[in-house]
């Protein structure tokens, strides 16, 4: 059953060619990729795999960059808030920024472009009011005594932050600083169709153009001491320039304001509830980067090449589960894999033949290195990977950086081999399946589908202590037997119908922010929809501070649906005493402390409420009842195994369907059941490091103890 | 020195009567007095002392109440939520209430008094659209699907409170309810003046009347079980009536809802940032409340009385820090002393000729018997208050209760004894003298003069856990050597002069309470003019979440003040490298792991703010300097010794004078020193039970070492 070769992508260089070679074989590998600071070797040229190549639309053309620098993409930032001491102000604009990152732009007209804003009141200033000596870097401006300014102001993108992350991380030594040039503008769009088709025809052995990627950078800052300074994978910061944001006036009928971006120095990010104009700005960025990219497409489907799209770096605008995405004709997305989550951010993408994970760890130095343990890394990645693999897989895995580094850890080399042969095992097996779904969830955000799996995630996949207690609940989706769905409240607004698909509604997240909604739950449209779903039989989990948002009487604002309110002082003079623990279907396979991550202060039950967890007067797990409905409430739920039972269990419960726990399950949550009825077949997997002991039930109810190696994944017919 | 009597108040009964006698003498008492639930016995009406007796103004008197009940008192309730699950909703008002206690007034046109409020709306359901059913006790109304609603209705207060309280908290069987009658109404206000005359010619032998208190109870409401449901101490919810309504919309000249107090079913407790409406009913209820409490006063003057009040009960309207309460005539307050802020509340009245505080414990069964301790309360009670009364002393002690149960634990009886020597022994040391203050503190929230000694307070003294951390800072303020001062935003805008009065300003609290001030910092003027009195050398000092509210880019409207910012989420995208634990004058006196109480999540400090404690990346002590000023910002200070002094310390070091803390100084903070520099003494005192060693530090900046017995207070000669 298990193919030796194919669905593998690896990396080489000109210092590995044999070794390349060799590596193929063992891994099965079908294609080869260069990276950013590799270059692909001229020997490699006729070997029978697909060949890829890194493609940086933006960047690696200095001479055309410094030739055209009106054209050199721009962005967003907004100075430290000042606070003025007398009737002046002077404002330092690269206070805090790496000086050779970034250039304010002066060459357009700075009042039309740039604001100055007095914090203390929300409004800006007079354009009359402000001046900027070029020679100094200073905005002089008048102030009143005692109020907090802000600048907003365009910056040229002199040092590319990917390439720049790049050269600090791997000590790359007096590289030139490659500049980030707007390939939306009119000189640079027509010279990239150009050079494009120059470099296919440079390089007739590449079978598969990898943009890297389009045009607009994720948010991405260093300071002055070249450490990063602001980063959102998902911001639209460095998108702008006065050339497109005149297009967006034009095309929106209003007038465009910096704030609309600098959204008082947060920058729009995902914890934020979006504006409606910056909603529109989403969309407009979306259709025009579109444009541009189906031209570039069509010209690499014309010379006879793929084109495979990298989700990530200059990914802005080109987001995979939005309407504009089927259209531009990519056939393939290859990304990252840092976790479940992220692993099903590329393998939902539809509209394309293929995708492809690059799994971790990347092959650079930081990790390539004495005292580091990449197959401890590369473990830990897999398992995680696989998981959510199960659920819906990508079509190939590969790995990015510099072989030579890889090829110094042998034991990596090996473990890496049984990885390919476990992924094209388990791709044939459930390929072209849907896998076995017990339930319909959906996460309601104010994002809906535009941040579905990356929800609270600020930089790819990484941990931020006030978001992996949110993040754990999409990371124990990413890899659960449920059909998830990511809605926005505005999808509901539209189609009120779009629940009626629904068996659980999850909200997560703190309160006020864009994840659970914040004001959204005053509309009461909104509110009243989501109680009728509820009381109509429909499940609901809300973890951290669900619907919350001081308002009317509550905090909670669905207090009487999940039974839990938030003590912020306004209700000290109500007296509690609903305290008692409960056990519960639940928590049955939880063990004696569960873990909430960072939890929540303050929480209390309202009466007839049943309370599972309480600490310290505070109650992190609690359960109700409404109408035919069932809420449960977990004040943080950090991605574990053991949680993600417990979220099982809980979408279960919300649906009145405890009894159906015993349908293609492992009563030991350390090992997972996987079934793909219309292949016949179904797996168990072990996702720990450790031997494990389970009972593993079928769909029909029946059961057989099951011993597992470490990590293993065993395949049956059903 | 000492004085052998005076000063001290004992109460009696019936059965106690030789041993009241013998009680008088020992501890010295030149006051007798009864209490709820006592007689004041004929044998002791000649005893060579004053004698007190308790004047129920609001009650007592069921003949009277039962002939009118349409001036019975009322309070406004608002039922809790109740979600439609069709167009129409039934809602039983009475629902969670004790039904003994209160009785709906359907007297009055209950489409004027009461509202029915769509609580997903914020808007109130048209009086066309719901009626009242007696009979029932339902209201049923015309409802949107799966919104939810609340009733604002008003009621008869049947069973008074505090009646029920010690009725049910003593076991008292039997006893007939005493009902609240309202002495604001005509009627009874006319009856009052005789009833009162007729009391006072019926105890020819008293010598003061103790009113317990005037005409509005605090907030109190009990649930079917009889247990507590709602209590607030500052609450304004029972002083109501439709013939003060009226009264307060003429004056107003806007129409009254009853919304203004319901607030949402907040009813306007002290954590609310106050409405206009709120208060300006309070204001019209102080003005009326003095105008007759002036009379009743002025007609036991004409009878040859004193007139005590009470500060407590039916005490609402008379908030004696207010401009109305000098009017009033009083002879006296007494109140109940839980710690050393209730102590200050009390003297630190000023417009009547003497202060009493009611030291802790009650003689109530709860704490006289089997397996309590009585002597551990009363010392943990003098204890705390002597340090309060050190800097500023009530005239008198006393004690209530049931003497007989004291009299069972003669070791209290003991205790008792040297309790009254030495506060007559202090009481003569710093009598008419203000005592050395090195600093004008000022404590600013939404409240200012209105709540001063009791922010933060829900029921009288008692601990909460969203309150302690917080109240700590109140209580360390009340026995330091502080000038202090409490402000509203309000007194600022009035008068920003204000301001120059002040060295260090305390702002405490979570975000968006009245103890912060929420968006009142998003008023320029506030937010400038404390800026401005930072930078030009003012301390500040923030708990918690000071200047706390979401808005122009800040959640810490002065975090450029405080150095510390508060992540919600909006900010993980900006790197955070500043967590380096500083060593600082301010922790000097501080043990290895300082007791923040419940502490803050999610703080942390912007670029160069000195960070003194982080624990988990998460900012629990800061300094700053801004300007010529310096800020602190503690996360939270619940009371003890030891935080008593880091926030004497944090105070000397916002203001610049470190070097002048050896100034009636003590090295040990157990023990504090109060100088009296008029008199010509000072005190060293020990708080706590152990023995203490410390070296004590004169104004002059000579020192000595010192031992000190366990609570044991030196005093000395300048």
């Amino acid at each position: 059953m298990n193919q030796k070769q194919g669905r593998v992508t690896i990396p080489t260089d000109i210092d590995v060619i044999p070794e390349t070679l060799k590596v193929m074989k063992r891994w099965g590998a079908d294609a080869i990729r260069d990276c950013d600071g590799t270059d692909f070797p001229a020997e490699l040229r006729d070997v029978d795999a697909k060949i890829y190549s890194t493609y940086y639309t933006t960047r690696k053309d200095n001479s055309w960059a410094m030739a055209n620098p009106e054209e050199i993409q721009q962005m967003y930032l907004m100075t430290p808030f000042y606070t003025a001491k007398e009737n002046q102000l002077s404002i330092h604009l690269m206070k805090g920024l790496y000086p050779d990152m970034l250039t304010p732009n002066c060459r357009d007209d700075i009042k039309r472009w740039w604001e100055v804003i007095d914090r203390t009141t929300g409004e800006a200033v007079s354009t009359d009011a402000w001046s900027y000596d070029e020679a100094t870097g200073d905005v002089a401006l008048k102030a009143v005594p005692f109020h907090d300014y802000t600048v907003s102001f365009l910056a040229y993108i002199m040092w590319d932050p990917v390439h720049m992350y790049n050269a600090v991380t791997n000590d790359w030594k007096d590289v030139e600083h490659q500049i980030t040039f707007d390939v939306r503008q009119p000189k640079t769009h027509a010279y990239t169709l150009d050079r494009l088709k120059k470099f296919i025809e440079d390089h007739p052995y590449v079978n598969v153009l990898r943009f890297t990627t389009f045009f607009h950078q994720f948010t991405l800052v260093f300071d002055e001491l070249a450490r990063e300074k602001y980063v959102d994978w998902y911001g639209y910061s460095a998108s702008v320039s006065p050339y497109i944001l005149e297009q967006f006036e034009k095309e929106m009928g209003y007038p465009f304001r910096p704030e609309y971006i600098i959204d008082q120095g947060y920058y729009n990010n995902q914890y934020r509830i979006p504006t409606k104009e910056f909603q529109d700005f989403q969309a407009f960025q979306r259709r025009e980067v579109a444009k541009i990219v189906k031209e570039m497409v069509e010209l690499t489907h014309e010379c006879g090449k793929e084109a495979m799209m990298f989700l990530g770096d200059h990914w802005i605008g080109t987001e995979p589960f939005m309407e504009e995405f089927k259209s531009l004709g990519l056939d393939a997305v290859v990304g990252s894999v840092g976790n479940g989550s992220t692993l099903r951010l590329i393998s939902d993408i539809e509209g394309v033949k293929y995708t492809e994970g690059r799994l971790l760890p990347y092959f650079f130095p930081d990790t390539f290195c004495e005292g580091k343990d990449p197959v401890k890394e590369a473990k830990e990645g897999w398992v995680t990977a696989r998981r959510a693999i199960l659920r819906k897989p990508v079509d190939r895995i590969g790995y990015g950086g510099y072989l030579k580094l890889a090829l110094e850890f042998p034991e990596f080399v090996d473990y890496v081999e049984d990885v390919c042969e476990e992924f094209r095992t388990l791709y044939e097996n459930i390929k072209g399946t849907v896998p076995y779904c017990i339930k319909k969830v959906a996460v309601l955000n104010c994002w809906g589908k535009m941040r579905a799996w990356g929800c609270h995630m600020v930089h790819h996949a990484l941990y931020y202590k006030q978001n992996y207690s949110y993040a754990g609940v999409i990371e124990a989706l990413a890899g659960a037997p449920f059909d998830v769905k990511f809605i926005s409240f505005q999808d509901i607004k539209e189609n009120p119908g779009i629940l009626n698909d629904i068996d659980v509604i999850l909200n997560v997240g703190d309160a006020d922010t864009a994840h659970t909604g914040g004001e959204w739950w005053c509309d009461p449209e909104i509110a009243a929809s989501i109680k009728k779903f509820v009381h109509n039989g429909g499940g609901i989990i809300g973890v951290g501070e669900p619907t919350a948002h001081q308002e009317n009487g509550r905090f909670i604002q669905l207090a009487n649906v999940f039974g839990v309110e938030e003590e912020r002082g306004f209700t000290l003079g109500y007296d509690k005493y609903n305290w008692e623990n409960h056990k519960h279907f639940i928590m049955e396979d939880s063990g004696e402390v569960i873990d909430f991550g960072e939890g929540k202060k303050n929480m209390f039950a309202l009466e007839g409420t049943q309370v599972l967890v309480q600490r310290e007067k505070e109650v992190q797990l609690a359960v109700n009842e409404f109408g035919k409905g069932r809420a449960v409430y977990i004040s943080g739920l950090p991605y574990s195994f053991e949680n993600s039972r417990m979220l099982y269990r809980s979408i279960l419960w919300s649906t009145h369907d405890e009894e159906n726990i015993h349908n293609w399950f492992s009563t030991n949550y350390n090992v997972e059941v996987h079934a793909y009825i219309k292949n016949g077949k179904y797996c168990v997997v072990n996702n720990t490091y450790e031997p494990q002991e389970t009972v593993v039930y079928r769909g029909d109810g029946s059961s057989f103890n099951l011993s597992m190696e470490a990590n293993e994944i065993k395949w049956y017919k059903i």
